[in-house]
């Protein structure tokens, strides 16, 4: 069914099908950070992530969100729609953490009095640098009304795993989010796991994500796992 | 009628009056780039920018503009209302130039298709980090209303002077603006200059702002003289 690479990324592959609508995402277990400069390996990332965001776009997609999701097809592949993805990465932070925390002075781990949305224009060279709507309209990247529709989404997909990971004893402290065009209509595509979403347990506050790679606190494959687990064996 | 220094900042002094409505503000000839790392005088910048600024604030007043600008005093010093500043830089942009043009790999001259509008966060030690609305406002820094008035009143100010502007064959590039309280209103504030704006001869490109400081270009108090004359005695 897999007829040809058309992308290899920094975190998974993606094949065309017989069917020109559909894609194969293959996770893979690289794991980049910093622009690319720290590079690694994560053993079982690629499984555990494509499971992950199988569940999560699944979630999504039962709770009304419109995903590229279609199904799981093996341990590391899924079968997407085909998008035209619009190259914007949408930020939602509900704590203070990162780069937020970093470029405005907040204190890592600082409520936010409002939910945050940043855009950032989704390009390696540049470093994905954040941009306004001004910005995203100028360069063409989309319309406003689909700035508009992508932050509605971006809300209501915020509101959701916030609930579900709440109910896994797991804060959601922020994530990205990518979307694309398909047949006109605007679907939630790329991943979300580990690798793009910051969780931190509800109790300890220990990170179980892409953080404990990035800055070198151990136990990285473990965390995956515990997200994992959590998802699909309860708290 | 000078009572007190109440904020020497990089480019001008501030200082109360009998009146507790109203300050006075001193223009000096000291000029700072990149977070003060560059540091130098341009001879009569102090004069010339208050007097610039005085005519782009009765000009922009005339048309409708509320601005904190009472009346020139002296050479140097400018009567204006007292405002709480709103700790926000706002960008009105026409054509990619400087920051704009590195953050986002846009050739500098390029025409942006539609304005582009940023919101710093006036923070010297964060080094005026680009922000948007939601962090703004999750900052406290403004409410969404004032948010959007003030971009309105941005893009009304836009207006206005890239007409004046073209009258005197210069091409308004992009300026800064920033705004703030007074009796509950919201005014513009601060100075309008050549310090604070790029401005192209529409002509030959050449540049008449402090790009010419910036980037060590020479003839730096000419391109003062330059916007001050054309301003005063036609093209
Ligand atoms: N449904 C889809 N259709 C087309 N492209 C997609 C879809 N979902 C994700 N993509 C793109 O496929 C790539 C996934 O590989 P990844 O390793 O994340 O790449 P990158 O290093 O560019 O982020 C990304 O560029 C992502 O934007
Ligand atoms: N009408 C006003 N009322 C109170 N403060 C003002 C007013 N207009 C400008 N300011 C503030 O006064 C200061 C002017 O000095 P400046 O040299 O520009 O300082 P800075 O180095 O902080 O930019 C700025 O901080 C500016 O925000
Ligand atoms: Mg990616
Ligand atoms: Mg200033």
């Amino acid at each position: 069914m897999k007829k040809m690479l058309i992308y290899e990324g920094k975190a998974k592959r993606v094949y065309s099908t017989d069917d020109e609508n559909l894609l194969i995402i293959e996770y893979k277990d690289e794991a980049t950070a910093f622009d690319g400069k720290k590079r690694g390996i994560i053993p079982n990332k690629g499984i555990l992530n494509n499971k992950i965001s199988a569940i999560l776009f699944e979630y999504l997609q039962a709770n009304g969100v419109k995903t590229h999701f279609v199904k799981l097809l093996s341990d590391r592949e899924q079968l997407v729609k085909r998008v035209k993805i619009i190259p914007i990465e949408v930020i939602v932070r509900n704590i203070a953490a990162g780069s937020l925390s970093k470029r405005l002075g907040l204190p890592e781990g600082m409520e936010l009095k409002h939910t945050v949305l940043e855009f950032c224009y989704k390009n390696d060279e540049l470093g994905d640098p954040m941009i306004n709507h001004y910005h995203a309209v100028a360069m063409e990247l989309a319309t406003w009304q689909e700035l508009n529709e992508i932050e509605q989404i971006a809300l209501k997909v915020n509101e959701l795993l916030k609930k579900l990971f709440a109910e896994k004893n797991i804060i959601l402290v922020d994530f990205k989010l990518e979307f694309g065009k398909h047949n006109g209509e605007i679907l939630l595509a790329d991943e979300i796991s580990p690798d793009t979403c910051r969780f931190w347990d509800a109790l300890t506050k220990e990170k179980l994500d892409k953080d404990r790679f990035r800055r070198d606190l151990g136990n990285v494959e473990e965390a995956y796992w515990e997200i994992y687990n959590r998802l699909t064996k309860g708290v």
